[in-house]
């Protein structure tokens, strides 16, 4: 005791360590935690209010997880909170997907004090092997920093650590909490200094020289064009890559995972390249370029319509978050944006070569108001009912391929998990990207949040729109009922029982989960002409809370993006040798 | 290609390994298969029907890897199949569960082709780095056996020897089942033996030297009583149990995770030990015996009132799976089955002394029509309510500390998850429970499955009620209302915020989930003469389908044992050096 007593009192300005973790989760712009509680985390939450956060209170530690991928997407970076064993072992696909698709989540879990983990107890939420780590281990492969507080004198240091990790490497970090570190004290003279979430700069010389290589292709370039990927706005490179195209008007295009980096109604946009699955002109100009800037790519098969890219690494110049990579030139360790803004400021307009980018068609505004309402159709109209600042979400399945048809209004934010692909994900993260625009200030707090969700998926995850409801989001929520899972379908199994649902009066959920009127309000659309309506309907697009929309479509119809995928998904997994 | 097919051509019944697989899972008892599909399972799935298996399609993976816990504890063993990454992931939590408390599940998770696994592509549902056993990697902590399926050659092998380890372990196995080996062929021809299930036996000589030590304390004892635990039914003792106490009536006792194992009709049964937490006989009894034969004991906080046993080792004997402990004599390797059996044939009847087990005190029978539910009357009310084979499934909470105190009829099977405490579990493990008995023929295929649920508990796991509706389960589902983590209020913020949970209209889920007025039907109850009235009602008791009970009770009442836990708990997570 006497020891601790010492330590405590050479503190120039003692805080509990719960306040000190608190207090640098709202420095970093954390306004709302996820999680549940369970009884190895109750005393901390109790710390919650007092730094200005919010506690959530989700329906489950999966939904937790992905709806904290949610508010990370929109907010910059999220936190939740999970007891031992139990609780965190449910997020912990979620915080997978975070992992893959670069989302930045402080994982905080509540744990046995470190006595009954010196002790080996028999406690429930334990293996009973007495392995207090199982846990943990489990989870480091899937974070890319892991702090175990168990010592008060490296607490602090530990918590500054990870949070810049999970910050700067976008990706999520594990926290291992016990009971009796809740209350223990540590140096609050540290808090008057922010952590510094500063990215590194690379080498003078060695970035210097990748600029270099970078402005001669471009510069010597016949038909340069610039391609954005998911990394470029997970790495917070969007303002450089703004920047370079307000600058040279070069032709720009983003993948499916890219949608919503760029102001698809500037001038330079072209539109969507996902190899075969894109527009002819579009896969024209991109694979007839003599060199594609590509940022931030991730080139997994769903963002790839099945690996059909025809570029040349020979005509690419690729810019990551840790490297760059010129023709078969690379570069590790030298990071996209310091190279980027070099560019920009260096580049010689007057040698840039710069063609219009292909004409975007509008679909027909005609409408067959009798009509079922077919992806093709639907994906189509959907670019007048977007406003300006709208979050769009999509699901795994025919939104989420569906939505590479849509040209979006300015300033739109779309959210989609195409390299994690973990169906029933977008009902959390529709939730945790409207809390994300409740915490903002201002015009961001306006923002409308939409979610096109599949049947099939939406049955994994339902509960949550309780969460919504609970918190008075606005929320506009489309539940395409077309009869279960059909992307599976196009894979495999297109009339097999096992990509059947139930049928579920969906409709009738909102008020099982609480609403009344005035929090959430449902709607059933059958025909075009119905769509037509309800998306034109005023109160329907002013009002506030949950607007909950049954959809119907048919059954077998998907976007042609999504049959050439799945097409492709289902080659591969009966190859043979 | 070849090489295949010289290698199949060897093959005296060629079989196809989806098929072999299955006819294996057939063969040790399972019926029905948990779980959803997943591009990288679709065409496994296929051959579900051929092996006489029938395929779940629960609503998502951790539902479904509870229903397997819940189908397994009552079939004996259970499978579930999942998708690589994303779906496993998902699951992880209920089969950690699984291995915590010693069920046997077969986990199946169909993962990309061994060509694109050694390709590294970057395929959805991965982490993006080419690392294709991270997940597996993951699973190993928590599986007793892994068996990734990459090589024809090896597969039959492999499969027989996981689903015997599962089984003679009783915990979960891991299966990675690639695309490309689904259609490989594999010898038919060992079908038709089946796999060798029983356990190996003890060492004779040791064997014999520890009956000896048993019978020489057992013979010398004034006061001997038995004291069954969880691990007595996990490993398939009973009979030699029930053979014990028939052959020698001893006074034997039950843990909260015991209870079920033994007929509480029986005159030799006399109740509940939980140290502190039982009743002054039975604490009377245990504490003061002078020789205490523990069976399968799993002496966690919750099962012991917060580890409040009073016994001295001196006076035990515990007999495990896989070793035995005699005072302080410790016999690894040596299984209590062998041991057990020997003990009932060689034992001297007239050196056992026997004492009449504690007089169980009836619950007063007279009720208050008019006066709230509380938790101490509930359960002493549900005695009567219950009937011999009913199969009850209590939640983490609540539920699971009151079962403590319902005195069941014979062959009440009860299912708990103390050890693990997975808030959510008990709903998809009564999902799995109540399918298992629909698998059974003749006698237990009437059962009833029932299910005290909280309501805070609910939420996580809410949806499954949509499989039982969809698979016509019969199941009595009753709802306890209270408002929020009654458990965590006790052991930490009776008044917080972040212990209370949406207000539902839960009455309302089941058509919303798809049902009709004849797959169920919805009652609420809030007095005792209201709940008297409907436990009492034929048609409640008679009908088929679901039974979907609002239960309120009062949302600071708890029972005795549940407050002497939380308020250990409490203690031990503040407690400081």
């Amino acid at each position: 005791m006497t020891s601790v007593d010492i330590r405590t009192r050479n503190l120039k300005r003692p805080v509990d360590v719960a306040e000190y973790l608190f207090t640098r989760l709202h420095q970093i712009g954390i306004r709302s935690v996820h999680g549940l509680p369970g009884d190895f985390n109750l005393v901390a939450l109790d710390y919650l209010p007092k730094a200005g956060l919010k506690w959530v209170g989700n329906c489950n530690e999966l939904n937790a997880a992905y709806a904290a991928d949610g508010y990370a997407r929109v907010k910059g970076i999220a936190a939740i909170i999970t007891t031992f064993g139990v609780g965190e072992l449910s997020a912990v696909n979620g915080l997978a997907g975070a992992y893959s698709e670069h989302v930045p989540i402080v994982h905080i879990v509540g744990c046995p004090s470190t006595i009954s983990q010196r002790s080996g107890l028999l406690l429930h939420h334990t293996l009973g092997n007495g392995d207090f780590n199982a846990f943990a281990n489990m989870s480091a492969g899937i974070s890319c920093a892991v702090a175990k507080l168990n010592d008060p004198t490296e607490i602090a240091t530990q918590i500054d650590h990870v949070l810049r990790e999970c910050y700067l490497k976008s990706r999520p970090v594990y926290i291992m909490f016990p009971t009796d570190m809740v209350e223990k004290k540590v140096e609050g003279e540290r808090l008057e200094t922010e952590i510094d979430l500063t990215e590194p700069a690379n080498d003078v010389d060695r970035e210097n020289y990748v600029v270099d290589v970078v402005l001669k292709y471009l510069h010597a370039a016949q038909r340069p064009v610039v391609l954005v990927d998911a990394c470029a706005i997970r790495h917070r490179v969007l303002p450089e890559v703004h920047d370079l195209i307000e600058k040279t008007q070069l032709p720009i295009f983003v993948t499916p995972m890219g949608k919503g980096a760029i102001n698809e109604t500037h001038p330079s946009f072209g539109g969507v390249y996902a190899g075969t699955a894109s527009s002819p002109a579009v896969k024209d100009m991109v694979e007839n370029s003599d060199l594609v800037i590509s940022i931030g790519s991730m080139k997994s098969d769903f963002n790839t319509a099945g690996f059909s890219y025809r570029l040349s690494q020979l005509q690419s110049i690729d810019l990551h978050s840790d490297h760059c990579i010129v023709r078969y030139s690379e570069y590790p360790g030298i990071r996209m944006k310091g190279v980027l803004r070099k560019v920009v400021e260096r580049l010689d307009l007057s040698q840039i070569k710069v063609l219009p980018p292909p004409k975007f068609v509008e679909p027909e505004a005609q409408v067959d108001s009798q009509a079922v309402i077919t992806q093709e159709w639907l994906w189509g109209r959907v670019d007048r009912f977007l406003r300006e600042n709208d979050i769009v979400v999509t699901e795994t399945g025919t939104a989420n391929f569906g939505i590479w048809e849509t040209r979006f209004p300015a300033n739109v934010t779309a959210l989609n998990q195409t390299l994690w692909g973990s169906i029933g994900w977008a009902v959390g993260a529709c939730q945790g990207a409207a809390l994300a625009t409740q915490d903002e200030s201002g015009a961001d707090k306006a923002r409308r949040t939409i979610l096109f969700e599949g049947d099939g998926s939406f049955q994994l995850t339902a509960q949550e729109v309780s969460t919504m409801i609970r918190h008075k989001l606005d929320v506009i929520l489309f539940v395409i009922c077309n009869d279960g899972y059909t992307i599976e379908r196009y894979i495999h199994g297109m009339d097999a029982g096992y990509n059947d649902v139930a049928t579920w009066r969906y409709k009738d959920l909102p008020a099982a989960f609480g609403a009344t009127e005035q929090t959430a309000k449902s709607y059933v659309v059958k025909t075009r002409g119905e769509l037509e309506a309800l998306l034109t309907d005023k109160d329907f697009n002013e009002r506030k809370g949950l607007r909950f929309v049954e959809l119907y479509m048919p059954r077998e119809d998907a976007p042609k993006s999504l049959m050439l995928t799945a097409e492709a998904s289902a080659k591969r997994n009966a190859m043979t040798e």
